[in-house]
């Protein structure tokens, strides 16, 4: 896949801020993407370790309107990921810039990358984050940072969530594990789906079942397991997340699922921060 | 002080969101202050108890710049208050709107109210930060959540950290306990002081005596005891800060005072949800 690091131009990448933080540090950067041709954003926790370490990476993809930020403000992840020696990192969920195609909807263009590479115009110049999450950002982090990118994980929140259990079927070989909060479970069977997936994709169904866990687990990708935390106060819970369809979907395949309905429990960080350490756990358990 | 609860017409107050989390309800709120004479927005974090269970109260002051909402945000508190049945409140820092005096800095004016009764032009009418979260706030506190008003504590960040110190030293019945994240422990001897006190009460130095920590001390002013975490990267720590200050004033007054310098932790977020924890240990122990 990639050249030993000896063979490889070192990536660019400008630090924006770095802060200590649980003993670990949390840093926010920059760097101009080859694959969405902007600027892309990201932070970066890395825990506590001694010189020589390489650790375990857990990616957190976040949400529609979010950006890296959102999840490292609110998400409360650094104590655990601290103590459990795992890297956190977070990218942005689009590209952004005056020159990068928009909408001026919430759940479409900037902001609302939905983790696919658009073939669609006027999207697909810019909308490649499928590529720039699986595998232009990874070769960065790996660049950069002490990381064991033999021990990787997934996890992200609605959009997020989409975005994470997709690229863990796509690759069941490199992620050990996958969560989510809230996820999009069937862009396919939803108004926030068929809005973003035929934007990007286009009419042709057939191209979006490669972005769509359900689509993609009857199509015989299979993980380990998953771990779902979704609130049963969440407004989008019966319209767009739909986690009876994988519920199905896991059943059929026989994936087993945990999926914890969390009473009074809205969309929001609120929901994340309380359940972030289980998910912690979930993932340094299996890392 | 105040008359008995079937004596007072209740207080108004109107629910902006509120979001189940740890188990507990996140809310914030707003009311017509009489105090400051403008709508003052505030944040309650109630953990999860039994009906009828009256709860201590821990008050949290923020600094400059601030909101009700950077606690809320970044602040990490919701997860170990819950397990220890702590109520905690987050008032704005100033009065606020367009009919409210400000200065164009963002250490003078909204935002930046030092929690001071102004006594100068232009800032008298709206700037009564002191009487409001003394007396006002509190007042309605009691009123509408689940309080046991004879067991409070205080902290605070920054400007923040100088109100929870001078409130509690002023009111040692009221606050069993006291904390800070970087406090300014001497606004007499400080640029961010010289300019606040002096803007707020004017040039007479014997009226800002009653907003310094270590001149109330000085004048008698006693507490059980102090707990301090500074960043030893923080940025305002030798100009505006001076934890020696306090360190010299509770030695003159036999104080106990437990300063944690924390090397490379800096002004931020970062650094007080760090150690929140070890601050919401403190309270409890005292509450």
């Amino acid at each position: 896949m990639r050249a030993s690091s000896d063979e490889v131009t070192l990536l660019a990448v400008e630090t924006v801020s770095e802060n200590k933080c649980f003993g670990g540090l949390q840093g926010v950067y920059t760097h101009a993407s080859a694959e969405t041709q902007t600027e892309m954003t990201f932070a970066v926790f890395v825990p506590e370790h001694q010189p020589g370490d390489k650790l375990p990476v857990l990616w957190y993809l976040s949400g529609l309107t979010c950006t890296h930020a959102n999840v490292m403000d609110k998400g409360e992840y650094r104590r655990l990921a601290n103590a459990l020696g795992l890297m956190i990192v977070c990218p942005d969920t689009s590209p952004r810039g005056a020159q990068v195609a928009d909408d001026d909807s919430y759940d479409m263009g900037q902001g609302a990358g939905f983790y696919v590479d658009a073939t669609e115009q006027p999207w697909a110049k810019h909308f490649r984050m499928r590529a720039y999450v699986e595998t232009e950002l990874p070769a960065l982090i790996e660049q950069h940072f002490p990381v064991d990118m033999t021990r990787q994980a997934i996890f992200g929140h609605s959009m997020g969530g989409h975005g994470a259990l997709t690229m863990a079927l796509r690759n069941p070989d490199r992620f050990k594990s996958v969560s989510a909060f809230a996820p999009i479970v069937a862009p396919s069977e939803c108004p926030w789906g068929h809005k973003a997936l035929g934007g990007y994709l286009g009419p042709d169904r057939a191209t979006w079942r490669n972005y769509d866990s359900c689509a993609l687990i009857d199509d015989g990708a299979r993980v380990r397991d998953i771990l779902i935390d979704q609130g049963g106060a969440d407004q989008f819970l019966e319209e767009q997340l739909k986690p009876d369809l994988l519920v199905a979907a896991c059943k059929r395949a026989a994936i087993p699922l945990t999926l914890n309905m969390r009473e009074g429990y809205d969309h929001s960080y609120f929901t994340i921060s309380t359940f972030m350490d289980d998910h912690l756990r979930w993932h340094a358990e299996r890392l």
